[in-house]
């Protein structure tokens, strides 16, 4: 076997100088050298007033728990939207919807989003994603741009990236980043081959109920899942993921995780593991269906890849998929049909865990050096079907063409890429046109705002003979992967219907009221430029009083509808907020746990009369 | 008196139909009416990568409760700081010190951002910001990007701006948006006249200690208190604000507090309010020195304005102040001399709830009224004094000349102006150059995100013969004010300095330990490119153990003294994550309620063995 990989150390020393040497470039310099044509960049990514982007960039917001918004190709963020973590602006995580869908937690860490998906292309109708921080994944519907579900994933700690979905969404997979024992029970380290798992998760979606689920799961050994991909059209019943630490080391990951040449790619046929579910071939464990590879055989394969990969991708035709060994210097090409032509013949170099290994030569179709070239990470399609790979060490993307291994181009990106997403680039389709590289370290790009820096993310051209970088753009900690979708693709509302089968919902002042039920009062109010109706019937329509101690529930419907008419609710001094989108019906519950006098007002200016959108709420001491 | 403020109904009709008017332009038209040179507007917001963005914009970031950091003239979004709600990005809110400082708040509503200022022009060391949601006010140290102090400010409820700073920051001066009874005990809206009040405090800052202090606070009426500004050069020693609802309505604000054709300003000399304390002039009431402007006479007038203004601006030269009814369609320029003249001869139109009011006629300079221009919100000024106002009904900016009265310029914005800002537009010495219009509205502005729609933030190039919108960014909710800096007037450090008086730091891995007192576990562990050393000592670096029910105490120092090289602290499932800028040492602390095998990961990539950088939360189940 070719030993080209270099031992960690000295790999780290590059990283080091690699980073070193860009830092010591001016800023002129590195102007000149990505960047020498400024007045045509200017040119292509503004897009004047009365005229719309192009593309929608879905970014993972990483520990900020929320998924951020871009146009493409401005670069302008247009929206964060709440997902794992509360935000007060949109009151997510205050509203009782939102505030159950979190239940007991408080932030999360989204990771990577994924778009549904129907005959392996983008469909514009719901966005997935997975949270590392406290183990969720969670549902985005694309027309009112909300999340309908989360969902805790047990067994699994930090499901760190979705197998995306298949081709037509009828699984996201998700994969461990981090090994625990299963019902995470307390176990020692010194236990950890023995007692610890990698469990990955197969989860199905009700597109009717708008319901994450989970329909299986399988004991994995216990190392660390990293990155993962589902195959396209051939391989569309076969799905790819990376391993990292299949040493089982315990401690210092940074040196032990590094110890052997070889980690795997876990390849794994789904509609197998569904038959088997189906057949029965699993053990309940901890309330789920779970497949125990040592015991239950068939349908998943360990192939041999460079030591700590990151990134596994499948290209649009679904033949092939791409790995690499993120401390190496080279891209590997694995073929779907050796790989299937290998399993046919059992053509296995025994067995890991209980699962069949198959030979590195018998599945590699190539391996290809870009000239020092060091830390691919991800690797993306245009519409030829050439890949693009962020090489994180040496600071740079490089395009290169799958079926030859020739290298055809490279453009410096600043710094250390960690992902880069193309136009449809995950699709059977991808569009060519942008890519945009997620750059995880910024130095000196932006003006400074203190020790930490934002991310950067810079746009691609890939239009021309070369790659262009033609827009730097800062953005908050810390997109991880994105998806990039065609603007016509999604169908936004943009009002809520009417719903008079919502009990909560009052659609004109007469029906608004405040109704006590013993120790609880519950509101039943409108909102409207510029007031807020409680009870039509009071002398104050616009004040609540109630008794210290008592459960509040009000229930607040948006009578305006009209377009980018939202108003806000809060109470000062009482410490929540909620929002109602034109047309919407929302809940919060809380307790008047403090006695006194607090002004009601709205929070989104709404109106030439917004300030006077007020009321009060009274409550009254206990005596 | 002049009649020119026509009835609130008629004005609702002509918001909804300005509002309608724009709605039916294509965007072609409307792109053509505002924007008909491309090629050069493209030219004038792009900074290439290696240039730098002239000036920083800091919004304040409304009910999201954070401040928004933008470069101009790109307007590219730099960084979101956390300010009064949590921040799981940056771990605000978790780690020790920012979730005491938050204390028993979740979230808030920041509205007005001041720089601190010397001489009358920003300096570029602090930003001070206020919570009209729990009634806080908030410090930012410039160097860091962070908050180092919150205060609550009792007996006001929605301290909605400060009087921005003194010239020379002496104090920033917080009205209330809402009346409440003082000491916010519970009273009927019947005894509102008589109950309630509208405190505003005089704060002031201590920049050895980077502390906040309420210096003592005056009981006004029960009115609300909107906008204010601190007087410059020849008016220093005064600051004014805005009133609405001087009609003491308790319900229904939209039609009641338009009933009386004139509010006031309130005209305050900050010296003698001072001098009043200084002499004993006060009463102590909920723990505050409290002036009662009915008792303890001096320092405080009323100034008759349009009804229910909402900005009062000070121009550049110190000697003039402009406001406007918001309903209405002209402004009015004040005269500080005229002012201060009339005090001098007590020419007085009575009293109103002890306070003496200023006849009209003899602070009014003139009444500027620009051809159906309707809803005057706010004035910002350029290097010639030139004041520019927002106009929310009529949707555009009018830029005039104070001295004269004269309409020099007006421009569309798209839709719905709040405020605007102007390169170091509140300052004695303005720049010029750009003003950004705060869009309150922005419709099909952009890439639709559902039913909510982004605000809109619009540059405006004010260096030609005429204004010219040159682009426009989305932005979260919700800028409600801004200030925009020169950007090498803020001096950032890039590594926090070694501390070797911190008792909670360590520097080198000889130093980590793990101690435990009792039921507590301390640990002193550093970060470092690419592991955690919790205790250097053990077999396990990277391993903390607890028992079921422990209090935990982690301190991490990032040894990293590197820029832009941040380190997040997570453990999976255990809903906490912070972050350690490079050479920062941070605290956190919680109890161990769960049993069980959780990872400890970092949260922030961090080099090429990133995914490597984690270790494991062992937690003993008790027996």
């Amino acid at each position: 076997m070719k030993k080209w990989v270099p031992a960690a150390s000295g790999l780290l020393a590059g990283f080091l100088a690699a980073t070193v040497f860009f830092a010591d470039l001016s800023p002129a310099q590195r102007s000149e050298a990505s960047n020498d044509t400024n007045k045509s960049n200017a040119e292509k990514v503004y897009v004047p007033f009365g005229e719309k982007d192009e593309y929608y960039l879905f970014a993972s917001g990483g520990h900020s728990g929320q998924m951020f918004i871009y146009g493409v190709p401005s670069m302008r963020h247009i929206r964060t939207v709440p997902v794992f973590s509360k935000d007060s602006a949109t009151g997510y995580g205050w509203d009782t919807h939102s505030k159950e869908m979190l239940g007991d937690y408080t932030w999360g860490d989204l990771h990577h989003p994924a778009f549904s998906e129907k005959d392996g292309d983008y469909d514009g109708k719901y966005m997935f994603a997975t949270d590392v921080g406290n183990s969720r994944a969670a549902l985005m519907n694309l027309e009112t741009f909300t999340v309908k579900d989360i969902i805790n994933v047990p067994n699994t700690s930090g499901p760190h990236c979705a197998a995306f979905v298949t081709s037509n969404t009828e699984y996201m997979f998700l994969p461990t980043r981090f090994a625990v024992p299963i019902g995470r029970e307390y176990a020692s380290l010194d236990e950890y081959s023995e007692k610890y798992r990698g469990v990955m998760s197969a989860v199905t979606f009700d597109d009717k109920k708008e319901k994450l689920n989970i329909a299986y799961q399988v004991a994995l050994p216990p190392w660390s899942y990293d990155l993962s991909d589902a195959g396209k059209k051939v391989s569309a019943d076969w799905a790819v993921m990376t391993t990292y630490n299949t040493e089982e080391a315990t401690t210092n990951l940074e040196i032990n995780a590094s110890q052997a040449d070889r980690d795997y790619i876990v390849l794994f046929n789904w509609k197998e593991l569904e038959k088997m579910i189906k057949d029965g071939q699993y053990d309940e464990v901890t309330g789920q269906k779970m497949i125990f590879p040592e015991k239950h055989k068939g349908g998943i394969y360990l192939v041999p890849v460079a030591k700590s990969p990151h990134g596994v991708d499948v290209t649009p035709d679904g033949k092939r998929f791409i790995a690499s060994g993120k401390l190496a210097p080279a891209m590997t090409v694995f073929s779907f049909e050796k790989a299937f032509e290998a399993i046919k013949k059992e053509d296995f170099a025994g067995e890991r865990n209980g699962i069949p290994v198959l030979k590195y030569e018998s599945v590699m179709e190539k391996e290809v050096n870009p000239e020092n070239a060091l830390g691919p990470l991800h690797t993306q399609f245009d519409e030829k079907g050439m890949a693009y790979t962020t090489m994180f060490i040496s600071s740079e993307i490089v395009k290169w063409d799958p079926n030859t291994g020739e290298t055809l181009d490279r453009v410096p990106v600043q710094y250390s890429p960690g992902h880069s997403v193309a136009a449809e680039g995950d699709t059977v389709d991808p569009d060519g046109k942008y890519l945009i590289a997620l750059n995880k370290i910024a130095k000196d790009s932006y003006l400074s705002v203190g020790p930490s820096h934002p991310e950067s993310m810079q746009l691609i051209d890939l239009s021309g003979k070369k790659m262009e970088v033609i827009q730097s753009s800062p953005v908050n900690p810390e997109p991880h992967y994105a998806q990039m979708i065609k603007a016509d693709k999604i169908k936004t509302i943009s009002v809520y219907p009417k719903d008079e089968n919502n009990p909560d919902a009052v659609y004109s002042q007469d029906q608004t009221k405040i109704v006590r039920k013993g120790n609880e009062v519950h509101v039943y109010g409108i909102a409207m430029r510029s007031k807020f109706i409680f009870d039509a019937k009071v002398e104050r329509p616009d004040q609540i009083e109630v008794n210290e101690g008592d459960k509040v529930v009000i229930h607040l419907t948006n009578i305006d509808f009209d377009q980018d008419i939202t108003h806000g609710f809060a109470i000062n001094g009482y410490d929540l907020n909620i929002e109602v989108q034109p047309g919407q019906t929302n809940t919060i519950e809380f307790t008047a746990d403090k006695a006194g006098t607090f002004p009601i007002y709205c929070t989104n200016f709404c109106s030439a009369l917004h300030q006077e959108m007020t009321g009060y709420f009274l409550v009254k001491p206990k005596k």
